[in-house]
């Protein structure tokens, strides 16, 4: 098995103002070609920082992936870094700047003199194409060790990687293959409870769990020779767990909530509307995060003021008096306002207190209210997303609640029917 | 200065099956304080790794913080890791322990096996509560240097890093105040031109640039012995930044375009509301990130079927057979219909294909329509988001265009009232 460090180059990072995002995304794709990511680096814009990174990098690992600095700026380090690496001078490299010439050009902007300093290139290394930007990658080997510079623009990244990086990654000596099977509606440790001898160490595959804003991932990470031995592992694997979490497990690796009833819905010719109050659009978001969602999502209603409450989706504006926006009354009725007027099999709405404010003793910050309606019935649930939660927290799992009450009854339908 | 290395324990890290956010809250933190955090590593949930890092952390930093491995689960190894690196054995730790009894006791759940290993804590060390879920924290020295290890759960590890690690912390011998103006309207290179001597390597405060989704940061990192010179020093370098960038920079620090559009709208009595298909919310969902918004913004429709389009904003069935319901005739009525039924003063829509399939000759992915309409006029601006945009990146941009549409008119009205 080969093994890989990941350096992300850049204070912004070390410094916390920007959370990198690309060294997970490379660390999957080289699980995918049998490389496993042991470190990843963050360091700041210091020249010597960075050589004392790249030094250590190049004597553990088999394989170097960086990101970031290589941007037009004085900021921006990472070429010169590597040129220093490898003991050799920068020089201009005339492919690179025809490149960056025709770059602007096609958007009709202009040039800056930090965009020259894009196409240098220490002697010896390759410059690798960047289809979406202005700066070129580099690939060079120090100590032996491949090294591979792409940009930190996640997008120019991630293009550069599939298109250059991949094809001359060398072919791998054994597969890691990953899958995750992705669980709602129990805590990490009543789950850890229900599998906790699958988990234990030095088993293959080893089986992990992490949570986050409600969601339980089960990792499988199935180590072998060959991707068929590493399959035949996970499938077994997967069984295992499946069998016992049941109705918990609502997909694999990314599939979503939304993809889940996405299916369902599809099977059963319905159609979703949605009617959100303090979610404000998150819900509607989330449904269309995966394209083809037209075919089970017609929309709904971001229903922020009382006034779109009752004005498009018909809540009395006594109910509202009577109960407050935020109450299990008013969400039944926002969701049926949104199944009836705007005409689908389904509708979920979601009304509550996301903070920091306007929380009182009754309904204190954290109380959600999760309505569904169909043909057959209207629920609610009332959630109390407590004080553990952020804004941005408590609108999440609310809106991963008012999904997996659809899920759920979705599924009992099928029960029913099937 | 101090300087501090941040450890992240966990091979779903390491993998990339999750993005690591903790790092870089930490960092921010730290940096308020006076410690400069100089390097991240992210290390798998191995024995040997993990004990590797600490000692190279722990002989080359003045501070050391731990998130993750504190789970309730067979591969959380973080106690263990720091007792073998202190040389002590762990033992239970009553108080922890009854902690996580009140924990499961107040919700009504059961306690697991692996919650008992939580309490769990090296000789010597201290305990940090957790108030938000059930590990807690450990704080002990290494080789002299303090070493904090906090849960990888966000929620739980920024409540104990406020209450427990800060008022541990050394007082700071010097100061690093950091600010970021943020820009809309430009690319990197060109805000870099605008700016480059004051980017020049060696000066105080530091500036540097980072681009994402269309928006430029601008950071200005002043480092002095006591934070009034910090201040003053950062004051300057503001003033002179907002000088030569001008109505590029809509906001400082957290400042989001949904806040410049509030501050404006509550000045002139405004009212919002929006009109999203290919966003399907994420709009309303951005202008709503922070509370208070209800002062300016009374929702929308979140028309993804054309049904809806023409049902509740009454754009006309004729204008969507004939231009498409990707068009500027669209995006002009979606925007004139949700400002007119829903009676608000502003209106935004967005239109377009956010793919990746949807898309022709004429109107490729990345075709995004962006409609503002006001009492006075509506406008519509046509984007071409282009080839290295993920549906993601699409529909976040399209948003950000349309908040900057609306930005820049509120900013001409107060140009030609005020």
């Amino acid at each position: 098995m080969r093994t890989a460090w990941i350096i992300s180059i850049g204070t912004e990072l070390t410094l916390g103002q920007t959370v990198d995002t690309n060294a997970a995304w490379l660390a999957q794709r080289l699980s995918a070609r049998g490389i496993r990511a042991v470190r990843h680096l963050t360091v700041a814009d210091e020249l010597a920082d960075i050589l004392g990174v790249l030094d250590a990098a190049a004597s553990h690992a088999d394989l170097v992936l960086i990101t970031g600095g290589l941007g037009p700026t004085e900021d921006d380090l990472t070429r010169q870094a590597l040129a220093d690496a490898a003991g050799t001078p920068l020089e201009p490299h005339a492919e690179s700047l025809d490149r960056i010439r025709e770059y602007f050009h096609a958007r009709g902007r202009s040039m800056h003199e930090g965009n020259f300093a894009q196409a240098l290139l220490p002697i010896g290394a390759e410059a690798l194409p960047n289809t979406c930007g202005t700066a070129p990658g580099i690939y060079l080997r120090l100590r032996e060790t491949p090294v591979f510079a792409l940009p930190g623009v996640p997008s120019e990244m991630k293009a550069m990687f599939d298109m250059e990086v991949a094809p001359r990654l060398p072919t791998a000596a054994g597969v890691v293959l990953q899958r995750q099977l992705r669980c709602i509606g129990e805590g990490e440790a009543a789950i850890g409870a229900k599998i906790r001898d699958l988990m234990a160490r030095g088993r293959n595959p080893e089986i992990g769990t992490t949570a986050r804003l409600g969601i339980v991932g089960v990792r499988i990470n199935a180590t072998a020779d060959d991707s068929a031995t590493a399959t035949r592992l996970a499938d077994e694997a997967e069984t295992e767990l499946r069998a016992r979490l049941g109705p918990l497990v609502f997909g694999r690796d990314d599939e979503t909530l939304a993809g889940a009833i996405g299916r369902m819905l599809i099977e059963e010719s319905g159609m979703l509307t949605v009617a959100e109050s303090c979610t404000a659009g998150l819900l509607g978001k989330l449904l269309t995060d995966e394209p083809g969602a037209s075919r089970w999502f017609a929309g709904g209603v971001i229903c922020y003021s009382d006034t779109l409450k009752s004005g498009l989706l018909g809540v009395p504006v006594e109910l509202i008096a009577r109960h407050g926006a935020v109450s299990a009354e008013v969400a039944a009725a926002l969701a049926e306002g949104a199944r009836t007027r705007l005409s689908t099999t389904h509708a979920l709405s979601i009304t509550g207190v996301a903070g920091p404010t306007g929380g009182s003793a009754e309904k204190p910050v954290g109380t959600i209210f999760v309505g569904l309606s169909t043909a057959a019935a209207t629920s609610v649930e009332r959630l109390q997303l407590g004080a553990d939660g952020t804004r941005d927290a408590i609108r999440e799992r609310s809106a991963t609640a008012a999904m997996n009450l659809l899920r759920l009854e979705l599924m009992r339908t099928r029960a029913t029917t099937g």
